[in-house]
């Protein structure tokens, strides 16, 4: 019975995922759902990319938390649209985005003139990566203090992901991370997982990460008819 | 409907938790449920105390995972029982270890004779904090790689651990984690929530740690009628 519940939950949320997805494709907007476990460096990442992209691609951003505003409060000096989804109603909150939580969250984000807009998830390795929200691809942040053998005891959200932002890297010298047997590990699990090195704290690796946004961008610009609803 | 689903399942939890508690009344065992984001350091930190207790305190661990058996496999060499529970049946798997999955690992670990049992949870900031499994004592585990704002992010976690264990205290110099706006998030969610500063890499206050473990396994022996069931 457990397993059914699990199978409808699912299902309507895929439902909305796709709705969700129509009104993006729409408006011409790429949506990147970003994941990792609590303080692997999402937010900072974001705050580098959002400088970085320095206007050539128009971003917003939906902030997914348990509680509290204060990855929005740091997203908010950069001048790029905001909009803070708490998934706290009762109890502990949940511990993921789904679909109907971004569609509610839809109408507070001026999608007009946007071309890209990050979902930054709850922070967790398990559920998130159960729950589509409309997004056209998973971007998982794994930090190298959290160790090199994450895809074998979260495997999931190595598997749905389109790339694997490795943070922090600057620490490499100061943790027990071996980069070989990461690579391995990841291979198991996603043999074509791409894997891009880089630390928010330092901007090493950030060129290349949104090299591949505007890469990707410019892709699905080629697919979807722009700017019409 | 959500809401009055979601109260069923832990009051049908908190049952199976206080079954389990008997249980381990009964046999005299003291039960830290250890809970963490991924790669705070949970296996580390049981390595090193697991050492440190040196046949004082004799323990066993129940290692809870999505998949695999990486982190009961780094204890076995150790010579504690130690017993693997995977919460992957279906799909991405549970996010969290719950009382009835502790239920059914009991018959596999033999209690008797021991003092203390470890719970390792499944790496997950948000749900675990939710779900009671029979434990005497809830230690969560931060490293300082994670920063220093998760006390208002994750709140729950943060309110119901009676221990905080704030791990890779070596990298502080590397981070950007300032000590005194850690203290004050979490004296706003919990004010009298003790915190032992650790390193599982170099062993600082791995004693203070086993300190804290030996006065509370002391203080519930005095409690509890050991040894018979």
């Amino acid at each position: 019975m457990e397993v059914s519940i699990l199978r409808n939950v699912l299902d309507a949320n895929d439902l909305i995922a796709a709705e969700n997805r129509r009104v993006f494709d729409a408006r011409g907007c790429f949506v990147v759902n970003l994941m990792s476990a609590p303080g692997s460096g999402k937010t900072s990442i974001l705050e580098r990319t959002l400088r970085g992209l320095d206007g050539r691609l128009k971003a917003g951003v939906i902030e997914g938390d348990v509680l509290g505003t204060l990855d929005a409060d740091r997203l908010a000096p950069l001048g790029v649209p905001v909009v803070q989804i708490n998934t706290d109603p009762h109890f502990g909150g949940e511990c993921h985005l789904d679909a109907r939580m971004i569609r509610n969250a839809l109408p507070e984000l001026k999608l007009d003139g946007l071309d890209l807009v990050f979902i930054e998830n709850v922070g967790n390795l398990v559920c998130p990566a159960e729950f589509r929200v409309g997004e056209d691809r998973k971007v998982m942040v794994l930090s190298v203090a959290e160790g090199d053998d994450k895809a074998l005891k979260y495997p999931l959200m190595f598997r749905v992901s389109h790339l694997l932002l490795l943070n922090k890297v600057d620490l490499l010298s100061h943790v027990d991370f071996d980069p070989v047997r990461f690579r391995a590990n990841v291979a198991r699990v996603n043999p074509g997982l791409p894997v891009i090195e880089l630390s928010a704290r330092t901007g090493k690796g950030i060129d290349a990460w949104i090299g591949w946004l505007e890469t990707e961008v410019a892709a699905a610009k080629g697919r979807v008819p722009c700017g019409a609803i």
